[in-house]
Protein backbone atom coordinates (compact mmCIF):
# COMPACT_ATOMS: atom_id res chain seq x y z
CA UNK A 1 0.00 0.00 0.00
CA UNK A 2 1.05 3.13 -0.61
CA UNK A 3 3.57 2.84 -3.44
CA UNK A 4 4.99 4.82 -5.89
CA UNK A 5 2.09 3.88 -8.35
CA UNK A 6 3.98 1.97 -10.86
CA UNK A 7 4.46 1.33 -14.39
CA UNK A 8 2.01 -1.40 -15.72
CA UNK A 9 3.36 -2.98 -19.12
CA UNK A 10 2.23 -5.57 -21.52
CA UNK A 11 3.51 -6.97 -24.63
CA UNK A 12 3.05 -9.82 -26.94
CA UNK A 13 4.98 -13.24 -26.62
CA UNK A 14 8.19 -13.00 -28.52
CA UNK A 15 7.15 -15.23 -31.54
CA UNK A 16 4.53 -12.59 -32.62
CA UNK A 17 7.46 -10.41 -34.54
CA UNK A 18 8.43 -13.09 -36.41
CA UNK A 19 4.55 -14.24 -37.10
CA UNK A 20 3.80 -10.37 -38.04
CA UNK A 21 6.27 -10.12 -40.26
CA UNK A 22 5.56 -12.98 -42.68
CA UNK A 23 2.14 -10.97 -43.77
CA UNK A 24 1.35 -8.59 -46.44
CA UNK A 25 -1.75 -6.63 -46.96
CA UNK A 26 -4.53 -9.46 -46.74
CA UNK A 27 -8.00 -8.33 -48.94
CA UNK A 28 -10.94 -10.32 -47.97
CA UNK A 29 -12.34 -11.02 -44.30
CA UNK A 30 -11.37 -14.61 -45.10
CA UNK A 31 -7.31 -13.89 -45.26
CA UNK A 32 -7.49 -11.81 -42.60
CA UNK A 33 -9.54 -14.50 -40.29
CA UNK A 34 -7.16 -17.00 -41.46
CA UNK A 35 -4.18 -14.62 -40.13
CA UNK A 36 -5.87 -13.89 -36.65
CA UNK A 37 -7.19 -17.77 -36.32
CA UNK A 38 -3.28 -18.85 -37.18
CA UNK A 39 -1.85 -16.29 -34.00
CA UNK A 40 -4.60 -18.27 -31.89
CA UNK A 41 -3.45 -21.58 -32.75
CA UNK A 42 0.40 -20.32 -32.05
CA UNK A 43 -0.58 -18.60 -29.12
CA UNK A 44 -1.82 -22.33 -27.86
CA UNK A 45 0.58 -24.58 -29.01
CA UNK A 46 3.61 -22.17 -28.05
CA UNK A 47 1.43 -22.20 -24.53
CA UNK A 48 1.44 -18.31 -24.40
CA UNK A 49 -2.20 -17.55 -23.51
CA UNK A 50 -5.31 -18.39 -24.27
CA UNK A 51 -7.03 -19.83 -27.63
CA UNK A 52 -8.03 -16.69 -28.82
CA UNK A 53 -6.60 -13.72 -30.86
CA UNK A 54 -7.70 -10.52 -32.93
CA UNK A 55 -6.18 -8.12 -35.18
CA UNK A 56 -6.71 -4.63 -36.10
CA UNK A 57 -6.66 -3.76 -40.08
CA UNK A 58 -7.20 -0.91 -42.39
CA UNK A 59 -10.65 -1.70 -43.16
CA UNK A 60 -10.02 -1.10 -47.05
CA UNK A 61 -6.39 -1.58 -47.93
CA UNK A 62 -6.42 -4.57 -45.61
CA UNK A 63 -3.04 -3.45 -43.81
CA UNK A 64 -2.23 -5.03 -40.53
CA UNK A 65 -2.22 -2.40 -37.95
CA UNK A 66 -1.55 -4.41 -35.03
CA UNK A 67 -1.66 -8.08 -33.77
CA UNK A 68 -3.33 -8.80 -30.02
CA UNK A 69 -3.31 -12.30 -28.93
CA UNK A 70 -4.96 -13.36 -25.53
CA UNK A 71 -2.29 -12.51 -22.49
CA UNK A 72 -4.41 -13.32 -19.29
CA UNK A 73 -2.28 -15.89 -17.78
CA UNK A 74 0.90 -15.06 -19.08
CA UNK A 75 0.73 -11.24 -18.26
CA UNK A 76 -1.35 -12.36 -15.11
CA UNK A 77 -3.77 -9.25 -16.26
CA UNK A 78 -7.56 -10.25 -16.70
CA UNK A 79 -8.28 -7.87 -19.33
CA UNK A 80 -5.63 -8.87 -21.82
CA UNK A 81 -8.21 -10.88 -23.99
CA UNK A 82 -7.05 -10.80 -27.98
CA UNK A 83 -9.34 -8.13 -28.69
CA UNK A 84 -8.15 -5.61 -25.98
CA UNK A 85 -4.72 -6.42 -26.60
CA UNK A 86 -5.14 -5.48 -30.35
CA UNK A 87 -7.23 -2.41 -29.44
CA UNK A 88 -4.83 -1.03 -27.22
CA UNK A 89 -1.48 -1.50 -29.57
CA UNK A 90 -3.25 -0.14 -32.71
CA UNK A 91 -4.29 2.81 -30.74
CA UNK A 92 -0.40 3.22 -29.52
CA UNK A 93 0.64 2.54 -33.07
CA UNK A 94 -1.25 5.31 -34.06
CA UNK A 95 -0.93 7.59 -31.29
CA UNK A 96 -4.61 7.94 -31.30
CA UNK A 97 -6.98 6.76 -29.03
CA UNK A 98 -9.76 6.87 -31.51
CA UNK A 99 -9.06 4.87 -34.45
CA UNK A 100 -12.11 6.38 -36.36
CA UNK A 101 -10.59 9.51 -35.71
CA UNK A 102 -10.62 12.28 -38.37
CA UNK A 103 -8.05 12.04 -40.80
CA UNK A 104 -7.54 8.26 -40.21
CA UNK A 105 -8.47 5.62 -42.43
CA UNK A 106 -11.85 3.45 -41.13
CA UNK A 107 -10.30 0.20 -39.04
CA UNK A 108 -11.79 -2.70 -38.47
CA UNK A 109 -11.03 -5.36 -35.52
CA UNK A 110 -10.97 -9.61 -36.56
CA UNK A 111 -11.11 -11.58 -33.67
CA UNK A 112 -11.11 -15.21 -33.86
CA UNK A 113 -14.55 -15.50 -31.62
CA UNK A 114 -17.00 -12.97 -30.64
CA UNK A 115 -16.10 -10.41 -28.37
CA UNK A 116 -17.40 -11.01 -24.56
CA UNK A 117 -18.91 -8.16 -22.64
CA UNK A 118 -15.79 -6.37 -21.56
CA UNK A 119 -14.58 -6.74 -25.11
CA UNK A 120 -17.86 -5.42 -26.69
CA UNK A 121 -17.60 -2.67 -24.81
CA UNK A 122 -14.09 -1.59 -26.13
CA UNK A 123 -14.97 -2.13 -29.31
CA UNK A 124 -17.50 0.88 -28.80
CA UNK A 125 -14.78 3.06 -27.47
CA UNK A 126 -12.00 2.29 -29.77
CA UNK A 127 -13.39 3.62 -33.47
CA UNK A 128 -13.27 0.48 -35.33
CA UNK A 129 -16.23 0.55 -37.78
CA UNK A 130 -16.65 -3.45 -38.87
CA UNK A 131 -15.85 -6.29 -36.42
CA UNK A 132 -14.96 -9.79 -38.25
CA UNK A 133 -15.66 -12.70 -36.21
CA UNK A 134 -15.28 -16.48 -36.39
CA UNK A 135 -16.20 -18.83 -33.35
CA UNK A 136 -19.49 -17.98 -31.39
CA UNK A 137 -20.35 -17.00 -27.53
CA UNK A 138 -22.09 -20.83 -27.92
CA UNK A 139 -18.48 -22.15 -29.04
CA UNK A 140 -16.52 -19.97 -26.28
CA UNK A 141 -19.14 -21.59 -23.83
CA UNK A 142 -18.86 -24.89 -24.82
CA UNK A 143 -15.42 -24.54 -23.46
CA UNK A 144 -16.44 -23.19 -19.91
CA UNK A 145 -15.39 -19.39 -21.02
CA UNK A 146 -18.25 -17.39 -19.45
CA UNK A 147 -18.65 -14.33 -21.98
CA UNK A 148 -20.61 -12.04 -19.50
CA UNK A 149 -23.32 -9.68 -19.24
CA UNK A 150 -23.68 -9.47 -22.67
CA UNK A 151 -27.10 -8.19 -24.40
CA UNK A 152 -28.41 -10.57 -26.41
CA UNK A 153 -29.27 -8.14 -29.59
CA UNK A 154 -25.39 -6.85 -29.40
CA UNK A 155 -25.06 -6.71 -33.32
CA UNK A 156 -27.90 -4.68 -33.09
CA UNK A 157 -26.27 -2.48 -30.27
CA UNK A 158 -23.09 -2.36 -32.60
CA UNK A 159 -25.07 -1.15 -35.58
CA UNK A 160 -26.76 1.17 -33.43
CA UNK A 161 -23.26 2.70 -33.05
CA UNK A 162 -21.83 2.85 -36.54
CA UNK A 163 -20.28 -0.79 -36.32
CA UNK A 164 -21.12 -3.39 -38.69
CA UNK A 165 -20.66 -6.88 -37.56
CA UNK A 166 -19.53 -9.53 -40.06
CA UNK A 167 -20.04 -13.17 -38.07
CA UNK A 168 -19.14 -16.62 -38.17
CA UNK A 169 -16.17 -16.39 -40.49
CA UNK A 170 -13.96 -19.46 -40.68
CA UNK A 171 -15.85 -20.72 -37.82
CA UNK A 172 -15.05 -23.97 -38.20
CA UNK A 173 -11.20 -23.36 -38.05
CA UNK A 174 -11.48 -20.88 -35.09
CA UNK A 175 -13.81 -24.03 -33.42
CA UNK A 176 -10.88 -26.34 -34.13
CA UNK A 177 -8.28 -23.73 -32.00
CA UNK A 178 -10.51 -23.68 -29.38
CA UNK A 179 -10.90 -27.74 -29.53
CA UNK A 180 -6.92 -27.90 -29.66
CA UNK A 181 -6.84 -25.74 -26.43
CA UNK A 182 -9.21 -28.01 -24.59
CA UNK A 183 -7.25 -31.21 -25.41
CA UNK A 184 -4.56 -29.86 -24.36
CA UNK A 185 -5.94 -29.51 -20.51
CA UNK A 186 -5.51 -25.41 -20.99
CA UNK A 187 -6.79 -23.70 -18.60
CA UNK A 188 -10.17 -21.89 -18.26
CA UNK A 189 -9.13 -18.74 -16.59
CA UNK A 190 -12.17 -16.43 -15.76
CA UNK A 191 -11.98 -17.54 -12.28
CA UNK A 192 -16.04 -17.18 -11.64
CA UNK A 193 -17.01 -18.70 -15.03
CA UNK A 194 -16.48 -22.79 -14.11
CA UNK A 195 -19.81 -23.11 -12.54
CA UNK A 196 -22.03 -20.27 -13.62
CA UNK A 197 -24.97 -21.20 -16.07
CA UNK A 198 -25.48 -19.91 -19.15
CA UNK A 199 -29.17 -20.49 -19.71
CA UNK A 200 -29.25 -19.08 -23.23
CA UNK A 201 -26.57 -21.83 -24.61
CA UNK B 1 3.66 -2.98 -40.23
CA UNK B 2 5.59 -5.49 -39.52
CA UNK B 3 7.28 -3.72 -36.72
CA UNK B 4 8.80 -5.63 -33.69
CA UNK B 5 5.58 -5.91 -31.29
CA UNK B 6 6.60 -3.37 -28.90
CA UNK B 7 5.72 -3.02 -25.07
CA UNK B 8 2.73 -1.12 -24.07
CA UNK B 9 3.03 0.96 -20.57
CA UNK B 10 0.61 2.73 -18.89
CA UNK B 11 0.54 4.68 -15.55
CA UNK B 12 -1.03 6.76 -12.80
CA UNK B 13 -0.61 10.53 -13.53
CA UNK B 14 2.36 11.94 -11.36
CA UNK B 15 0.30 13.43 -8.86
CA UNK B 16 -1.36 9.99 -7.75
CA UNK B 17 2.00 8.85 -5.51
CA UNK B 18 1.40 11.36 -3.15
CA UNK B 19 -2.14 11.10 -2.80
CA UNK B 20 -2.28 7.54 -2.19
CA UNK B 21 0.51 8.36 0.34
CA UNK B 22 -1.86 10.26 2.30
CA UNK B 23 -4.73 7.85 2.94
CA UNK B 24 -4.60 4.90 5.33
CA UNK B 25 -7.19 1.91 5.91
CA UNK B 26 -10.47 3.00 4.72
CA UNK B 27 -13.30 1.23 7.20
CA UNK B 28 -16.10 2.73 5.60
CA UNK B 29 -17.76 2.78 1.84
CA UNK B 30 -18.46 6.40 2.50
CA UNK B 31 -15.06 6.73 3.61
CA UNK B 32 -13.35 4.63 0.52
CA UNK B 33 -15.89 6.42 -2.22
CA UNK B 34 -14.45 9.79 -0.74
CA UNK B 35 -10.99 9.20 -1.46
CA UNK B 36 -11.94 7.41 -5.08
CA UNK B 37 -14.17 10.79 -5.62
CA UNK B 38 -10.79 13.39 -4.35
CA UNK B 39 -8.99 11.14 -6.81
CA UNK B 40 -11.68 12.13 -9.73
CA UNK B 41 -11.26 15.52 -8.65
CA UNK B 42 -7.87 15.78 -8.98
CA UNK B 43 -7.98 14.25 -12.34
CA UNK B 44 -10.38 16.80 -13.42
CA UNK B 45 -8.27 19.70 -11.87
CA UNK B 46 -4.88 18.74 -12.96
CA UNK B 47 -6.24 17.73 -16.46
CA UNK B 48 -4.99 14.31 -16.36
CA UNK B 49 -7.79 12.18 -17.80
CA UNK B 50 -11.85 12.00 -17.55
CA UNK B 51 -13.86 12.54 -14.86
CA UNK B 52 -13.91 9.38 -12.93
CA UNK B 53 -11.70 7.16 -10.55
CA UNK B 54 -12.21 3.73 -8.82
CA UNK B 55 -10.12 1.85 -6.45
CA UNK B 56 -9.89 -2.00 -5.46
CA UNK B 57 -9.45 -2.25 -1.74
CA UNK B 58 -9.51 -5.36 0.62
CA UNK B 59 -13.12 -5.69 1.20
CA UNK B 60 -12.77 -6.17 4.87
CA UNK B 61 -9.93 -4.37 6.18
CA UNK B 62 -10.10 -2.02 3.64
CA UNK B 63 -6.84 -1.29 2.75
CA UNK B 64 -5.84 0.46 -0.72
CA UNK B 65 -4.19 -2.34 -2.95
CA UNK B 66 -4.66 -0.04 -6.04
CA UNK B 67 -6.31 3.54 -6.88
CA UNK B 68 -7.14 3.66 -11.05
CA UNK B 69 -7.89 7.24 -12.44
CA UNK B 70 -9.15 8.09 -15.81
CA UNK B 71 -6.32 8.11 -18.64
CA UNK B 72 -7.61 8.11 -22.00
CA UNK B 73 -7.21 10.80 -23.35
CA UNK B 74 -3.36 11.19 -21.04
CA UNK B 75 -1.98 8.08 -22.34
CA UNK B 76 -4.34 7.39 -26.20
CA UNK B 77 -5.72 4.30 -25.24
CA UNK B 78 -9.62 3.80 -25.20
CA UNK B 79 -9.75 1.15 -22.64
CA UNK B 80 -8.04 3.11 -19.73
CA UNK B 81 -11.31 4.07 -17.89
CA UNK B 82 -10.48 4.17 -14.39
CA UNK B 83 -11.92 0.69 -13.52
CA UNK B 84 -9.85 -0.97 -15.77
CA UNK B 85 -6.60 0.89 -14.61
CA UNK B 86 -7.34 -0.07 -11.21
CA UNK B 87 -8.21 -3.27 -11.21
CA UNK B 88 -4.84 -3.68 -13.82
CA UNK B 89 -3.08 -2.15 -11.25
CA UNK B 90 -4.33 -4.31 -8.56
CA UNK B 91 -3.71 -7.42 -10.20
CA UNK B 92 0.00 -6.48 -11.77
CA UNK B 93 0.82 -5.61 -7.41
CA UNK B 94 -0.58 -9.15 -6.47
CA UNK B 95 0.99 -10.84 -9.12
CA UNK B 96 -2.75 -12.44 -9.93
CA UNK B 97 -5.23 -11.64 -12.48
CA UNK B 98 -7.99 -13.39 -10.30
CA UNK B 99 -8.51 -11.10 -7.12
CA UNK B 100 -10.37 -13.66 -6.00
CA UNK B 101 -7.73 -16.25 -6.02
CA UNK B 102 -7.29 -18.81 -3.35
CA UNK B 103 -5.15 -17.72 -0.28
CA UNK B 104 -6.04 -13.85 -1.23
CA UNK B 105 -8.69 -11.37 1.24
CA UNK B 106 -11.81 -10.47 -0.87
CA UNK B 107 -11.79 -7.58 -2.93
CA UNK B 108 -13.94 -5.02 -4.02
CA UNK B 109 -13.94 -2.60 -6.72
CA UNK B 110 -14.87 1.31 -5.38
CA UNK B 111 -15.83 3.15 -8.47
CA UNK B 112 -16.95 7.08 -8.57
CA UNK B 113 -19.68 5.94 -11.55
CA UNK B 114 -21.64 2.51 -12.46
CA UNK B 115 -19.39 0.97 -14.87
CA UNK B 116 -19.74 1.13 -18.48
CA UNK B 117 -20.37 -2.12 -20.35
CA UNK B 118 -16.28 -2.52 -21.08
CA UNK B 119 -15.59 -1.94 -17.04
CA UNK B 120 -19.07 -4.28 -16.33
CA UNK B 121 -17.30 -7.15 -18.25
CA UNK B 122 -14.33 -6.30 -16.97
CA UNK B 123 -15.22 -6.43 -13.35
CA UNK B 124 -16.41 -10.06 -13.76
CA UNK B 125 -13.06 -10.96 -14.95
CA UNK B 126 -11.24 -9.59 -12.00
CA UNK B 127 -12.33 -11.53 -8.85
CA UNK B 128 -13.96 -8.78 -6.62
CA UNK B 129 -16.57 -9.96 -5.03
CA UNK B 130 -18.06 -6.08 -4.34
CA UNK B 131 -18.53 -3.11 -6.44
CA UNK B 132 -19.49 -0.09 -4.59
CA UNK B 133 -20.64 3.20 -6.96
CA UNK B 134 -21.20 6.52 -6.88
CA UNK B 135 -22.50 8.50 -9.91
CA UNK B 136 -25.54 6.50 -12.07
CA UNK B 137 -25.68 5.82 -15.72
CA UNK B 138 -28.13 8.33 -16.05
CA UNK B 139 -25.29 10.80 -14.40
CA UNK B 140 -22.72 9.61 -16.90
CA UNK B 141 -25.15 10.19 -20.14
CA UNK B 142 -26.38 13.27 -19.01
CA UNK B 143 -22.93 14.72 -19.45
CA UNK B 144 -22.58 12.73 -22.73
CA UNK B 145 -20.72 10.37 -21.88
CA UNK B 146 -22.20 6.71 -23.84
CA UNK B 147 -22.50 3.77 -21.02
CA UNK B 148 -22.46 1.28 -24.27
CA UNK B 149 -24.44 -2.03 -24.64
CA UNK B 150 -24.53 -3.11 -20.86
CA UNK B 151 -28.07 -4.66 -20.33
CA UNK B 152 -30.45 -3.37 -17.84
CA UNK B 153 -30.27 -5.95 -15.40
CA UNK B 154 -26.29 -5.39 -15.25
CA UNK B 155 -26.80 -5.38 -11.05
CA UNK B 156 -29.04 -8.92 -10.88
CA UNK B 157 -25.79 -10.02 -13.39
CA UNK B 158 -23.37 -9.52 -11.22
CA UNK B 159 -25.11 -10.54 -8.90
CA UNK B 160 -25.72 -14.08 -10.56
CA UNK B 161 -21.95 -14.16 -10.42
CA UNK B 162 -21.37 -13.67 -7.14
CA UNK B 163 -20.20 -9.81 -7.11
CA UNK B 164 -22.51 -7.77 -4.99
CA UNK B 165 -23.56 -3.99 -5.75
CA UNK B 166 -23.60 -1.66 -3.59
CA UNK B 167 -24.84 1.83 -5.80
CA UNK B 168 -25.28 5.48 -5.40
CA UNK B 169 -22.73 5.69 -2.56
CA UNK B 170 -21.85 9.80 -2.11
CA UNK B 171 -23.61 10.01 -5.52
CA UNK B 172 -24.48 14.15 -5.33
CA UNK B 173 -20.57 14.11 -4.38
CA UNK B 174 -19.71 11.91 -7.38
CA UNK B 175 -21.60 14.39 -9.68
CA UNK B 176 -20.80 17.37 -8.50
CA UNK B 177 -17.01 16.41 -10.34
CA UNK B 178 -18.72 15.29 -13.66
CA UNK B 179 -20.08 18.95 -13.36
CA UNK B 180 -16.63 20.35 -12.89
CA UNK B 181 -15.77 18.54 -15.66
CA UNK B 182 -18.37 19.82 -17.82
CA UNK B 183 -17.46 23.69 -16.45
CA UNK B 184 -14.45 23.12 -17.46
CA UNK B 185 -14.79 22.48 -21.12
CA UNK B 186 -13.31 18.71 -20.52
CA UNK B 187 -13.62 16.47 -23.54
CA UNK B 188 -16.08 13.66 -23.84
CA UNK B 189 -13.69 11.38 -25.50
CA UNK B 190 -16.00 8.62 -26.41
CA UNK B 191 -16.00 9.54 -30.24
CA UNK B 192 -18.71 7.45 -31.16
CA UNK B 193 -21.67 8.93 -28.46
CA UNK B 194 -22.00 12.56 -29.52
CA UNK B 195 -24.90 11.76 -31.22
CA UNK B 196 -25.98 8.25 -29.90
CA UNK B 197 -29.54 8.33 -29.08
CA UNK B 198 -30.29 6.56 -24.85
CA UNK B 199 -33.81 5.78 -25.29
CA UNK B 200 -33.74 4.65 -21.61
CA UNK B 201 -32.54 7.68 -20.26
Amino acid sequence: MCKQPERLCFSLPEWASGYIASCGALKSPGERMAMVIGAARQNVRRETGGPFAAAVFELDSGKLVALGVNRVTAEGLSMLHGEMVALALAQHRLHEYDLGGKGLPAHELVTSAEPCAMCLGAVCWSGVTRVVSGATDADARKLGFDEGPKPRDWIQELGRRGIDVVPEVLRSEAVAVLDEYRQQGGMIYNPRSRSFPEPEN
